[in-house]
């Protein structure tokens, strides 16, 4: 439990490179402090300083091994890391009757169901990405493809990424290529436009179509087009920083104080679901 | 009452640039058809073919100006004209009990409250902008802004129009302002910037700005940016064409058909409300 | 000659759809008036008023056959008609040394010899695009491609266009990225990425990336992106109308009043070659 | 001068945040190193490691108060300090006769004319705006300005910066309207319109309009736009990072390395003066 107001907030994977930007997104937001991090028992950093690691000087929270104790004297759990290591983080969660925010992604459908159970003690906030503004999009995207007749209106994904991303579409663009599905009652696997080169025909009516872009260091811009006759509505995002994961899972944190247990997501936490 | 299966829709004030604009657009879109044409008893185009005026050639439907008969044997009326006119014309439809569209703007609150009665016999669909997209555009903004913590996020509305408009921001920047307001659940008019010149300071805090372009023949293109750090959202519509107001139009007709009386929206219209 | 001010010019094509949006630029532009119009022997709108035909009122213009006599008294021919024809009218206006402005696609290497022959009495302007602001572009991508080093900066070409396109990338986009390699001094078709999707690996140095959006009622929309580190410059293009190629025409026609024989293009008439 | 193929380049004010920057990008950037890091005689970072105090690990260059000896034996200096001591350094750098990176801003004529003075021996490239982007955006607009005829096409000038900038139009959206200005021969004082709330009229023929947008944490996003009947170009520059600068002082170093003495710009490094 915390001492002060402050939500104090375990950082598990705190060496790792989205553990110290966690660190670094915690220090800058009010209302939460860090209260313990969290390595592998074999991490070369145990015994360091997370606010020195992270760059921003120290913050007297020793890197530590045994995440029990850490959890016990928290209100909630920062956790960034892998799917076997995030079911028995929300076990202990569970345990302690505190947060767990997991923006760890790749859990199997085994996995989510053990950390569904820990959420009947556990105040769980789980997403495969934690930026508030795509999952807010996601939601804009979902209700605008609802409300719009497809045969008025012509769906397209675009995305550009930094030169050195070696897949396309991006995840992302895939999430929100969903959203746009799910709102029109489709399925995208069989309704996506994914490559248009040569001769293509006339636009199919209804599909969603899907363009890439790389260059740069572009950090994630994405945009859904909705074409009508004579109007369109674009809505994107623009991801300036990596750092907008961790100020995410913070505000999720934040969020989920207070509440009851359950398993919750980003829209949740967006007050749109 | 219609005797096809298309629904058939009376033009009012159908010489006029609107009305033509209207009969057009009722041609090109499938489920609706011309039934009639009306304008004062004073114009010059009486007896006229109001497909030939429009341009689309020969419709075999004579512009007249009595409108009881025309409502008569219609299923609705689409209405961009005056508000004498439309609190005329929706007593006409309570009467005929069809469907009445209504863009007419500058109704004032005793207007309003007729047509409202009226609404009681006739299913009145009325809204200041018939555009599909920006009223969809207006629900986005409304929600995002709702959803998104006035501390993160900031809100700047920005515009453009072509070279001849003379007014500065457009009453959709403005009305895309409200939306964003009622999101905050404040008020505009004591929130929002619309002039930054030499030196302004830092932003202020839950403030809404404003900022317009001109130049060319732009028909009128509106961003609504919400910038956090690191992320910024941005939705936007981008008018090519002053013929969505009419294309909105026919659609709320053919989405009222069959509803029953009372007033309704386009947020109803898209079913968004 | 002609005995106005303004410039007399003969529209060849006269009743078909680009001929049309000729008539009514050459109408709403300063410094130049319909001289003649004309069509082939076999049309069926020979004798009519190419004004009324345009849709903008009796101009005394009747549409002929002949172009001989529209030519002799005309100070220039604005011609988007087809290879053989506007060989033939480059042969004329040569006679009555006059300007030809050929907006025609898809000539031959022996159709384009015989026009440039043609150049040595008729003041030419040719052009596969006669869009004064696509023009620009082009000379402006070339010129930032040429200045950036392309281990420093990479190119995408983006382009949007209505839903009844049946190809990919556009002519224009193309164009640009011709421009592009131009720029680099590289051969754009050993250099280009047209596909991307699934494993990509990552981006090429040095290739030109292309991307294509399909939707809507889109007339035109083109986006060069130079990316860097920490740094994107964007160069795009809208069209909001077809009859921007019809304006273009014009402007090259009243620029190469009194210039001297030759052939130019739009670079000439930007003043950018 | 180097002893390897790198140009060994010497950062003045190697303790401040800009000088930590300029450390960071010649490490990252191939043909320069770091030949070393000169602060004033009262710093407290005298003695430490440059590489580690601008984070990037020892490299073994300590930051020393005396820049005689460190400009004898170094191939170029990069220089964001202030007027007075750019004087001072242009004055080492001639008799060093090495390059000299200026992009310190506020010089007054008089300073001016003594760094002229110093680039009879030194290879001075100086600039208000270190980037590459922003200066070669500058370059296209005044040839779009020039090329476009202010009757066809209107001008204005975008610009978004983060919330905390405190005024308003930015210096850079300012420098892109002196190009257009130039670019068109007239004086930007006079035909700028920088306000626009409420009954503006129709737009000025010829004049230049700026619109200023604030949130965030936007670096800087700058858009001039050309738009004319039909059609609308646009010329972007999106910063996503301050370190484009020092990028950008690295990039004119490199160039000068081995160019005769004199003053150049960056439009000399871009090869577009």
């Amino acid at each position: 439990m915390s001492e002060s107001g402050d939500m104090g907030l375990v950082v598990v994977g705190a060496a790792g490179r989205m553990g110290q930007t966690l660190i670094r997104a915690i220090h800058t937001m009010p209302g939460a402090r860090v209260a313990a991090a969290v390595e592998r028992p074999d991490s070369a950093h145990l015994g360091k300083d997370a606010g020195e690691l992270a760059g921003i000087g120290i913050i007297n929270v020793p890197i530590v091994d045994d995440p029990l104790p850490a959890f016990a004297k928290a209100d909630g759990v920062l956790d960034f890391t892998a799917p076997a290591a995030s079911v028995e983080f929300a076990g202990y969660a569970a345990q302690a009757r505190i947060v767990h925010v997991i923006g760890t992604t790749g859990c199997s459908a085994d996995d989510n169901a053990k950390i569904a159970a820990a959420a009947r003690h556990a105040t769980i906030v789980k997403s495969g990405n934690m930026s508030l503004g795509v999952n807010l999009l996601a939601v804009l995207v979902e209700q605008a493809a609802k409300a719009l007749d497809p045969e008025d209106f012509d769906i397209e994904v675009l995305e550009m990424h930094h030169r050195h991303k070696v897949d396309a579409p991006s995840g992302t663009a895939l999430l929100l290529g969903e959203a746009a599905a799910n709102g029109r009652g489709i399925d995208l696997s069989g309704n996506s436009v994914r490559v248009r080169d040569g001769h293509t025909g006339v636009r199919k009516t209804g599909s969603i179509g899907f363009a890439t872009l790389r260059g740069g260091s572009v950090v994630g811009d994405h945009s859904v087009i909705l074409a009508g006759t004579g109007e369109r509505i674009t809505l994107s995002h623009n991801a300036e920083d990596r750092a907008i994961f961790a100020r995410g899972a913070v505000k999720a944190a934040l969020w989920a104080r207070g509440k009851k247990p359950g398993l919750y997501s980003m829209r949740d936490v967006l007050g749109l679901s």
